[in-house]
């Protein structure tokens, strides 16, 4: 059994935290909510005010929004890289550009600690079963060191070479591909209602036909609910999306169908959707074209 | 047993009319191309040059390229409608407009013929195994005199209720979804390997993540395979975007995505790829951003 901490207990982090604990592991989680901290400890995971209350740490589980966030853990003031033992081994689990994971890997190894390049797939109740799909890129060693961790919070691992960056570059064509298809799955919804489709016989017959994607399969039928509820927020196409966008354009690839798709989450968040369901970019297309959606009024 | 005729014997017809015919109902084929009559002859099928040599017809099944020529076999110089007895069904497939579809069916009807609105869906492979799936609407009548070509031709008939044209327009959705996911598909794949995702990581990991779609399993690997034979081409998008933007517009929804995407298509088009498989709108991308295909030089 190994010494595991988890840096960050929101809904993706706590899953991991857990899944990690059940695995039989000896299990920290931080996060700055004290709530979300106190509930783990609730189940019987170990915190603390930091990482220096960890004795021996083997593995550090980095899940948090982003690039700046996942460098503050790893760097900053309170920063766990100098207290890690050489030879210990980080994963870090947000999406970030790949350059960014390669400059991380490469700092890490300056201080003698693996990195393991491993954006997550799968969503919250995965995490929570420890059923994840991780796309992972990194050094013989750096899986090596991983390995007790993944085997706790993943269903599937993505071995995508050696190379730092490369898990993270799957990540965002993945993310590509999961925006587009929700926006996608909008604009085909409210175009359907307009020609008489029903939401229903639009869920019912596409997810049986060629025109169908994981995402209209998971999200159209919270349309038809009328439900918003935040599994996954609109912000986070933002972020996700902008970031495939920004590495694109470094190198030169054109991507139109991602910069239409971001516009239309865009127009979501400025028209105050930004924390409802991604499937709330609906409400932007149904309001231009003046169509009722279920749940209005 | 009845008595059916199939107008239009192209890759998705012969593949209904064989499928007819194996089911054991007397089997008229009809194509300007020779070539595919004598085949379809050749398997036994019936043929001749008029609509006037088959006997008490009960069942018309229309499998031609657009609404032109939908019209063209129905209403034209040697229209079938005139010779067709009061009370046989017209089953048409073709991907058209809801409005003409509403307007073919309310003249059938002026002539005693029940009109079945029936787009399929499935290609060439599964209208040869007689397991289609069809988008229908219309008239109890119409559903019920269509029966038995439908039981031979399809394995799942969506009956969408009683006005013609929401068949149609499901397939216009279907479409829609579909086209979007072969040029996003083609966005993500050139995007990927500008970032180090070779082809083969890119459709082994995405299949079996959260920005997977039906058209990307299917697609995805003709690019792997350098294969571009066209399964279905390029051209077929920019008529099924052009119904899809057309139709949209008269109804004031707004489809930037769509208009995105079959802008992608237009240009494969330009580029002289029209004729190949759809996936060729990789090509577009790749060129763009100077990026090397597999079975590129």
């Amino acid at each position: 059994m190994s010494n595991i901490a988890v840096f960050g207990l929101g809904s993706m982090g706590y899953g991991i935290a857990q899944s990690v604990l059940l695995a039989g592991h000896s299990t920290w989680g931080f996060d700055v909510v004290a709530a979300q901290v106190e509930r783990f400890k609730s189940i019987g995971g170990q915190s603390g005010t930091a990482i220096g209350v960890v004795p021996n740490l083997d593995i550090a589980v980095i899940v948090v929004l982003n690039a700046e966030q996942t460098e503050d853990v790893l760097f900053g003031d309170a920063g766990i890289v100098r207290s890690m033992k050489a030879g210990a081994t980080v994963i870090s689990c947000a999406t970030v550009p790949p350059d960014f994971a390669r400059d991380m890997a490469a700092r890490a190894v300056a201080h003698g600690i693996h990195y393991l390049d491993a954006p997550i797939s799968g969503g919250s109740v995965k995490a929570a079963q420890g059923a994840l799909s991780v796309m992972a890129s990194g050094t013989t060693e750096a899986f090596s060191g991983a390995r007790p961790a993944l085997e706790a919070m993943a269903e599937t691992v993505f071995e995508l070479g050696d190379t730092p960056g490369t898990g993270s570059a799957m990540k965002s064509v993945n993310q590509l591909l999961a925006g587009v298809h929700i926006a996608t799955m909008a604009e085909a919804m409210t175009f359907g209602i307009s020609q008489g489709v029903t939401p229903e016989q639009f869920v019912d017959v596409i997810s049986k036909c060629a025109g169908t994607s994981w995402m209209l399969e998971n999200r159209a039928p919270h349309i038809v609910a009328g439900d918003y509820t935040p599994h996954s927020a609109v912000n986070i196409w933002l972020k996700d999306l902008g970031i495939v966008q920004d590495i694109a354009g470094k190198a030169g690839c054109a991507t139109p169908i991602t910069e239409t798709a971001l516009a239309q989450f865009n127009e979501a968040a400025e028209a105050g959707l930004g924390r409802e369901d991604d499937a709330a970019v609906v409400k932007v297309y149904a309001k231009k074209a003046g169509i009722s959606l279920p749940g209005d009024d």
